[in-house]
């Protein structure tokens, strides 16, 4: 597997991915730079903080995802000279100087707060809080929320699947041609991972992120062969490779054998068992047959048994099916009915544990409603509805300015849930004495306000709902964890990238001492995010000075 | 703008996206690759088709795209050696001689037959033809599904939209920060302006891609003035840059005039009016106001008019302001019962025409009720919708073996809707006297099958559905239109690559001449895809000698 860099580049320096350049971002953000630089803004010191307003799929959680490439970016972020030709021309009233002082900036005088990636999190939380001069600030706007919004989306939806399926199923990630071009690709088949998947069929993100790829064969490849002519030489080695033998005169017998054991051969479909020969011939040590192009009980699964007993008899395991249309409950049960038998007949035990890959449209729903019919399946390859999010394409995630000159700002509006926090906010997780977290905390930064009191175990905490006066409680928290850290400082401070794979353990450690009520696919009950009373009576009393009051005559 | 690049690259050189590479695929297409290598089949003769079965969106029309992109992504095929050594380690099993084989190939052994990019195109009909040694052949499905897939589907939801906005309205794509990351968001650019869109947020698709760009600012902008005082000092040119005067006092003026003429002043926020203010004075030309930071009517609008007065006796235009909130429909009247007052007082039409841009999760759905409810919005904007095609976020679109060794193939399904229809296509689309296609006709393709009769100006051709026996009619065609050409054969053919702009006015072309009943959003009227007699007639004994009869016992 490649390693993964562990030594991060200069600052300015290009990224692998072409489309890290300061240009990725909306016209307006641009405009804005130059009306602040005009205007000699563009130095004022403010802070912008990422969040949702609501949590994804009618869910009351959600993963953060995407802090790294947000950091690759970063490190990328320079406008080259023909990123400010072209500016020139979108611009053709602006001043030389702003050009000039485009050409000088990077991501040198930012500094970037953020929740860990893998982060359970929760509406009005800053994922991602970025610092600096107003004008750089407000440009990275937009990629921060590309990036982070659809890794954070496919994290949750893959996390929730895997809820949804359990513990013990193996999830497959299926769905890099449903993507949005190449990159959608790209990060569903990483954050797929990081969410609760196990391997990706996406052969270049097994590659560039060092996360397990599967894949066996299609349906164009049991078409592609015509009948058994075309397989009678083959041969195959014996898994301890002390003999190769011919295979198709193995399979034939093993046919017959079967056949005496009340497998019926009459419909199975030869051009179909062809194939499975010469697949099961180049990977013997994972034969994994697709089993529904003609009929999956009478052709695919009977033509599988012929040759999974003659890779056994060399050695090899019996492999597995895959489903792929269908009554996915039905047809699992019933293969597994017929492994279970032929299991007693033989003798092997192993033989009813046979693998079933089922895949075909499959979505968090078509899992749970798997789970209430009864199957038998031990393997779900997820595609079309893990990529595309369906049930809510986009996580509608905001980037809004919280402090400017270090003064705090709100965006005012009549609803107040659409009202953003002021100030700068760190969060706090409190647990309770079984270690199960209670609620989260928001409370002003330090960094600006010294006097802010920070949870500590032990001490009582009252903690409010920051727009719903009535909702309050006391915390007397037994663990209380920080969520947001400092990982960029002129540049990136984290010394070490993560495998997917640790992040992925990350989550689920996470999920295991979560209420499972939070996390439950239907009507799941909110978690508590809270601010403490100071920062509830600041935004508030904000609130009350700053949003105009209708006159009516 | 940056000038497109007209002349082709060498076979194997890199593309400037770094995921074009042959890796960018699902693993069981290179471990069918293995299989078919193992067995001797990978130089078998093959052709394989890409098309979609069912219209997005409940329609009855699609817009072919992607093809631009799918040549870049072959010009780029070559294992690296990287590449190579990670498939090793996939494919511990695999032998030597099939990784020299993987070292040697690129796409100079495939010949590629599509339809021109921005072609209306219908189900079943091949859109890309690959044909070549089965197993590079095979290989590319993955990645083609995943470029013209997404591309085909945002240019035919922008399509949509066009048609719903109508011809004289200006669409600008917002969707950067809810695309799948940055590539989804500069196919989403470069597609939805293909599809009918003016104009694109993203700066860096509109630098590459040469496709028009527009911004004005964001509310965070409005939010990070507090007062007048910081505007107090702005100088401002006149258009013909006869004098440079103080902005503040003359905007100040023209408020005050404004008042006599019956625009309340006193809901009217200043610290929106002081970004207003900065605004006009960096982008005079390009003046476009947030309006609904604090209030719509009684501070935005009210706001604007200020500048703008301000800006016209300067001699630059009114500008436009910009909706993002509430009822649409409501406010735009509103505003242009003002502005057609204004006019009226004022003697200058001009007024009247402040162009009203609107956004706020608009969709086709929105559009059309707009239109319903009556509004005097010029421009929308449209992001979350359009990017991630949120009715149907996937087009579904399949890549099937439809020859093998000049013999066709089939997939058999029981439902015959789901069967692919054999053997390598041409599309004819036949037009009536007043030049309106009347059908499309699939008939086999002359390569390989030189009795095809094809269809010709005059003559009467009987065209069948391809799956309804009763369904058939004849047709004398008075043009006669072929979709298919040979575009790669070895290498790119193409002599040049149209600019996104040029494939717009093509596809507004077809749209004009198509039945509207056809393109219409409510219960459109399917377009007849047929075939002619002897494909009808060759497709069905096939499907009957091959799909096996089940027995009941």
């Amino acid at each position: 597997m490649t390693e993964l860099k562990l030594i991060f580049p200069e600052l300015g320096s290009p990224s692998s991915n072409y489309l890290h350049t300061p240009l990725l971002t909306d016209t307006y953000e641009l405009t804005m730079m130059y009306a602040y630089w005009k205007r000699g803004m563009h130095e004022k010191k403010s802070a912008f903080e990422a969040f949702f307003r609501k949590c994804p799929f009618k869910g009351e959680y959600a993963v953060f995802a995407g802090l790294d490439t947000v950091l690759q970016f970063l490190n990328a972020f320079r406008f080259s000279e023909s990123d400010i030709a072209y500016l020139r021309k979108v611009m053709p009233l602006a001043e030389d100087a702003f050009f000039d002082y485009l050409s000088q900036i990077d991501a040198s005088c930012l500094k970037v707060t953020a929740m860990k990636e893998g982060t359970l999190c929760y509406p009005q939380e800053p994922l991602i809080r970025i610092e600096g001069p107003l004008a750089v600030a407000q440009v990275v706007e937009t990629p921060i929320l590309t990036i982070i919004g659809y890794a954070t989306l496919v994290c949750t939806n893959a996390r929730r699947m895997r809820q949804a399926a359990g513990p013990d199923k193996t999830l497959m990630e299926f769905g890099l041609r449903r993507a949005q071009g190449p990159d959608g690709g790209m990060s569903a088949s990483i954050y797929a991972v990081m969410g609760g998947f196990d391997t990706t069929s996406n052969t270049l993100a097994g590659k560039e992120f060092d996360i397990p790829v599967s894949g066996t064969h299609a349906h164009s490849f049991v078409m592609s062969f015509k009948n058994l002519d075309e397989v009678k030489s083959l041969k195959i080695r014996s898994k301890d490779g002390s003999k190769t033998v011919d295979f198709f005169p193995l399979v034939m017998e093993k046919r017959e054998m079967l056949k005496k054991h009340g497998i019926s051969q009459d419909s199975a479909n030869e051009s179909e068992l062809a194939a499975f020969i010469s697949y099961a011939s180049s990977f013997p040590n994972s034969f994994c047959a697709l089993v529904d192009t003609y009929d999956t009980l009478r052709s695919g699964v009977v033509n599988f048994l012929s040759v999974a007993f003659a890779l056994k008899s060399l050695g090899w395991e019996y492999g597995s099916i895959r489903l792929d249309s269908g009554d996915l409950a039905y047809l699992s049960r019933t293969a597994r009915a017929t492994f279970a038998r032929l299991a007693k007949e033989f003798e092997d035990p192993s033989i009813e544990r046979i693998q079933i890959v089922a895949s075909n449209d499959l979505n968090e729903d078509t899992l749970i409603s798997l789970n209430l019919q009864g199957h038998e399946i031990n393997v779900f390859g997820i595609g079309t509805n893990l990529t595309t999010c369906q049930k809510q394409p986009s996580l509608g995630d905001v980037y809004k300015l919280v402090e400017i000159s270090d003064e705090p700002r709100m965006k005012l509006s009549n609803d107040i849930g659409k009202t953003t926090i002021p100030s700068k906010k760190i969060v706090y997780r409190l647990y309770s004495e079984t270690g199960t977290p209670i609620l989260d905390l928001m409370v002003r930064d330090l960094d600006g306000h010294p006097d802010q009191v920070i949870p500590k175990v032990g001490q009582r905490i009252l903690c409010r709902h920051p727009f719903e006066e009535t909702k309050r409680c006391f915390v007397v928290p037994h663990r209380v964890e920080q969520l947001n850290s400092v990982v960029w400082e002129g540049k990136q401070l984290l010394h070490e990238r993560r495998k997917a794979s640790e992040i992925k353990g990350f989550v689920e450690e996470q999920c295991k001492i979560a209420r499972p009520d939070t996390l439950r696919s239907m009507n799941p009950t909110p978690y508590k995010v809270s601010l403490d009373d100071k920062l509830y009576q600041f935004m508030h009393q904000l609130y009350q000075d700053n949003l105009p009051i209708a006159e009516f005559k």
